[in-house]
């Protein structure tokens, strides 16, 4: 860890959150513009997110597999809107083996494409449907201006495709699986997420519709956290993906992808970090407690990790992930500091006055100094941490939605909007015009960022143009 | 399933591979030449490898983490041996984001290069040693010849990489992932495997020892089937990984790398599979049982499929991995055979009669017709079905290395190491000498697969030159 202070988020919060990534190491820069090395603690965080979304998906019927990283540069080209948006950012590999080859492959900037060719051969009746299925791959886009974790020429993610027989399956699983992201932000993340539709201009390259998770960070701007798109038969006829039916008649499939990226990391750090670094949220957190012991000469030093592996075992044994902090030659305030940068969320501190005691003290990262420590009887401590990690995690999720509230005005006039959106989130009435909107962007630099599916119900006026609105969208300037 | 006969194995044995392959479906073939779609089934199983491994990996005290696709070409041209090595087989990306790039970039074969300049950045004293780090990605090498799961253009694996302070540490590093992969392959894939060092012909590019276990496959021929390197200072010096110790002197660290991969998949289904299809070894079988329901009309299936439910629900409970085929419209024959192909260890058929007395029938796949079926109470199935799996594992594990023993030789002379390896291993002494190596290679197309960590002590004489020799090494037709 560098000796130098962090930036505070009010003196520079892009530096601060640069600085909280590299610190706290969960990430590096790598030797390749724009990639990113996740270092091992960041990694357990993506470990402990994807199983945290496995789980719900295998729950919800899915199951994985896996495609190449190699796509023919024609399969790209198939589905109109899918190359208009990706043909730009794709990286080609134009040689193999020490040869020029035939035809350029691309590297998947996302696997539609593979994946529709492979659902072509293997679906052919209403008895091998529906397909569900998810991958966890890297994907390579080429993008100008990157930032770790939020925009990176390679991401980590999962993306699932799915193969229905009707539109209306198609819409039930789109839905689903944005229930199922909204679940996740909000129960393991404690992000406080707005599940909505995006506007045309926002949709994925080649959906009909697309569905996103709307976040706000610490900086009162927006983060979509992960999408879930209605891709209609656009996929199914670019690929030839159809099914014979009950009737025996031949069907074009209604198809779906889903997607939620090492994007969500940035929202964890951007959500719960303060001046002192990151905050985890306890579900997540690669360690959800670390022991700090402390001791002035040998003997006390004895005493006191012998009652401090005991307090350890017991621990893991309740199923908590812990931390022993017993590095040499580090002074206690230097692990403390170390600690609350990485954002473990409980911190135990065990010196010769608590073995004799019987006691611990335990320290909430959430709240620093005196307010966040108590003083705790070492019987019964793995439900006592149990109990405080559960607290931690509401506490988190409480914090993070109340500043929200406080950072989202809707607003009366479009007066009221652009001073809303400097500084959060606007929530307005909308005519649903593309021509508004682009022109709202320019002027104001904040997009729309979905039109919640909660509706206050009723209709207004366009906040822009004053035309009938009949539903509220959100804008806001954007990661 | 295609109605088709599989070919069996003493017809064309590499074509009964392709075909169970194919039919089980645990993969598929991709739109460019040499890579692999990891179907569902297929996955499932990687997935119970994988996990098997990183229980071990981490209980060792490794952490994954995750290192970029995209690697300079420079990088792979700083260690002399490593470029020999592997730059035939790069995949070259020269165009990103519609621009031709300034300097070429490879997708990594394998990433020593691009950890090897992470390390340097990170390591700075004997501190921060040792670096115990795990990956799991895929890798590309542009593979002329390929055969699914076996050799492909991409594939997926797991790659270790660590730094210690001095030989010694890597020597024990080196020595115990090769303990790992043996104790995976044998307790959990059932696969017996001989765990010994490489000759320098076969050694890992820029590696100063590499160790592998090799297995025989059904038709006799050997699977080096994981490998782990001890690599010197040589990675350490072409990337200055280097640390202070604890006199303030800057040394070069000692790499290891180590690495298992999807081949395995191939190791399993050759060497347990048989003429119906694939057999899986309980322990990483996508579905260690699978229930059929059997009945003639409405009120029988009614009955069955209430009880085959309460049957399905004592088992998961009691963690087992059940399939209840209660797809419509298919014989119970045709799924005892879809079931056979696929390999499931178990299967569980309940009709009317079974319902009537409480009882179900057990099959073991292993031990087809009559000899493996037996008739079970439905009381304390749970117990009974982990009881089957269990002896199905230990069973299998037997037979194959009853099928090695009877299919390794101790050969006489050269003459009897001829016909040794035309139909299995030859264990053999030689004198150490890569002429004696190359020139075998040439008349018998055998290779030096390994020699045995377990030696059998003494010394004799090459079966090649007759010179004296200290080492017994297994020689056979690879895979």
């Amino acid at each position: 860890m560098s000796e130098q202070k962090l930036p505070t988020r009010s003196e520079d919060y892009s530096e601060w959150y640069n600085q909280v990534v590299l610190r706290a190491e969960l990430a590096d820069y790598a030797p390749v513009r724009g990639c990113m090395i996740v270092r091992p603690y960041g990694w357990a965080l993506w470990e402990n997110i994807t199983a945290a979304l496995d789980r719900r998906f295998k729950a919800t019927g899915h199951v994985n597999a896996a495609f190449p990283l190699l796509i023919p540069r024609s399969f790209i080209e198939k589905e109109k809107s899918h190359v208009a948006g990706f043909s730009p950012e794709l990286a080609v590999v134009t040689h193999g083996g020490g040869e020029e080859l035939e035809e350029p492959l691309v590297i998947r900037p996302t696997s539609e494409t593979i994946i529709g060719h492979a659902y072509a051969k293997w679906i052919q009746s209403y008895r091998d449907l529906p397909v569900l299925i998810n991958v966890w791959n890297s994907v390579v886009r080429w993008e100008l201006r990157t930032k770790l974790f939020l925009r990176t020429l390679e991401f980590y993610w999962q993306e699932g495709h799915t193969a229905h027989a009707t539109l209306e399956e198609a819409e039930a699983e789109t839905s689903q699986m944005l229930d199922i992201y909204a679940d996740f932000a909000v129960r393991d993340a404690a992000v406080p997420v707005i599940p909505g539709r995006k506007s045309a201009s926002e949709r994925f390259a080649g959906a009909d519709q697309t569905f996103s998770i709307e976040a706000m960070m610490g900086d009162g701007k927006a983060l979509q956290s992960g999408t879930s798109h209605n891709l209609g038969q656009n996929f199914a006829k670019a690929f030839d993906i159809r099914y014979l039916d009950r009737n025996g008649v031949l069907q074009h499939c209604w198809t779906t992808s889903w997607g939620l990226s090492t994007r969500f990391v940035g929202a964890i750090i951007m959500v719960h970090g303060d001046d002192q670094g990151l905050i985890l949220p306890p579900r997540l957190a690669p360690f959800q407690l670390v022991i700090v012991p402390i001791f002035k000469n040998d003997e006390e030093k004895a005493a006191v990790l012998d009652n401090a592996q005991k307090v350890r075992a017991e621990l893991v044994d309740a199923g908590l992930r812990v931390k022993m902090d017993d590095r040499e030659g580090l002074s206690p305030g230097f692990k403390f500091n170390d600690w609350e940068m990485r954002g473990v969320p409980l911190r135990l501190e065990l010196g010769p006055k608590d073995v004799a005691k019987g006691s611990v003290v335990l320290a909430r990262r959430d709240r620093p100094g005196r307010e966040g420590k108590s003083f705790v009887p070492q019987v019964g401590i793995a439900a006592a941490v149990a109990g405080k990690l559960e607290e931690i995690q509401k506490s988190l999720f409480d914090r993070a939605l109340e500043f929200r509230r406080a950072n989202t005005v809707e607003p009366a006039d479009y007066e009221e909007f652009k001073k809303a959106v400097e500084k959060g989130f606007a929530l307005s009435w909308w005519c649903g015009s593309g021509t508004c909107e682009e022109e709202i962007k320019e002027e104001t630099k904040a997009t729309m960022r979905c039109i919640p599916i909660d509706q206050p119900g009723g209709s207004g006026h366009c906040v822009y143009c004053g035309q009938p609105a009949k539903e509220k969208g959100i804008f806001a300037r954007a990661y």
